[in-house]
């Protein structure tokens, strides 16, 4: 099984590639460049082994049979939607939390499809969005010294095997567990609770993450 | 110290009561009749002892040091803003969850203000409002065998001193962590995120709560 990380160089997505590639996937990184791409593959090698390659973000959709969308929030539309024919019939598990700061700290941004995976789905009519991996930490992630990482991913979606494929591939990471979370239409306040998140870690110094009780 | 519980007579607020009580807490329950929040208070003394009674809303925004808002969302606005004059200067602690339902399961609702706690901070400007114990498992509450409530109760609040009352309320609970959850603008997706515990309860058969790691 093939992985695509889209914005594979950003701190989440290289995280993310980083613990995939430990965990024996193959992973191909996307990036508006390829080069970037490549090089960033060639850095998530040095530090995690396995096999991972670089490509465009077209180029990664269509080789991976799995795509992260770990997109920043501006261009997050633009570049799902130019992505289409490439995900169609695949599962996009969106990763992305819309998230504004002032000098008050974080916020939740407002999304007119209600959260980012809705955009995804509403852009991408042809593939399996599902939602996912929100609350990870990419410091974490990319401390392989950290040998187990203390978190429930919440995946949601309205495609039971979807959902179910995500849940598998977020157990692959020690420590993480893949926790069903609701429906897609759900999404929004998992995103923003990232927010809820950073302020809790400005608090108490912390890379806090969530586990679910009594599951 | 005396609590009042606004909505003492629900599940939710009924819940806190008993565990409050048996932690020797004063608990004053309030309802729109006060002999229901009479008939409440007696029965919580039967499960839990304690100095429990009962008035009606405003009876019990009155006597009390703290007053939890444990209201049906429908009719918050219209409770609290009767309520105005009795808050003022108190710790306001909401803990309504704005949420529908259909055929599809648990959904968010839209709030104009944001979130019933922004709803209540606008109604109640001479109020300290925060937001906290929207997660709480009245079932698990109202079973005192249960001598381990698993949850981590995020406290929500821009003033410093009444998140930290809030949360020393909280660990009142045998289990229960009360943990700063950020900003009162962030409390929709707190409130909200309580859809997807509801989803996640269905598909697990559990009574799911939340743990911060990290932390």
């Amino acid at each position: 099984m093939t992985i695509g990380v889209l914005g594979g160089t950003g701190a989440q997505g290289r995280g993310l590639a980083i613990r995939w590639a430990q965990a024996g996937l193959q992973v191909v990184i996307g990036s508006r460049s390829a080069e970037r791409a490549q090089q960033a593959a060639k850095e998530i090698v040095e530090v995690a082994g396995g096999d991972v390659t670089g490509q465009d973000n077209a180029g990664c959709a269509a080789a991976a049979d799995i795509v992260i969308a770990a997109l920043p929030w501006e261009g997050h539309a633009e570049t799902l939607q130019a992505l289409a024919p490439q995900l169609a019939g695949k599962i996009v598990v969106d990763c992305v939390n819309p998230l504004g700061f002032d000098k008050k700290g974080p916020f939740a941004l407002p999304v007119p499809e209600g959260s980012a995976a809705q955009q995804a789905e509403q852009l991408l009519p042809d593939s399996r969005v599902t939602a996912a991996f929100h609350h990870v930490s990419a410091v974490t992630l990319a401390d392989l010294s950290v040998s187990h990482v203390d978190l429930d991913v919440l995946v949601l979606g309205d495609d039971r095997e979807a959902t179910d494929v995500v849940r598998a591939l977020a157990d692959t990471i020690p420590g993480v567990r893949g926790v069903y979370g609701g429906r897609l239409r759900n999404a929004h306040q998992v995103e923003a609770f990232t927010a809820n998140l950073i302020a809790i870690n400005r608090r108490y110094k912390a890379h806090a993450g969530l586990r679910i009780t009594d599951v």
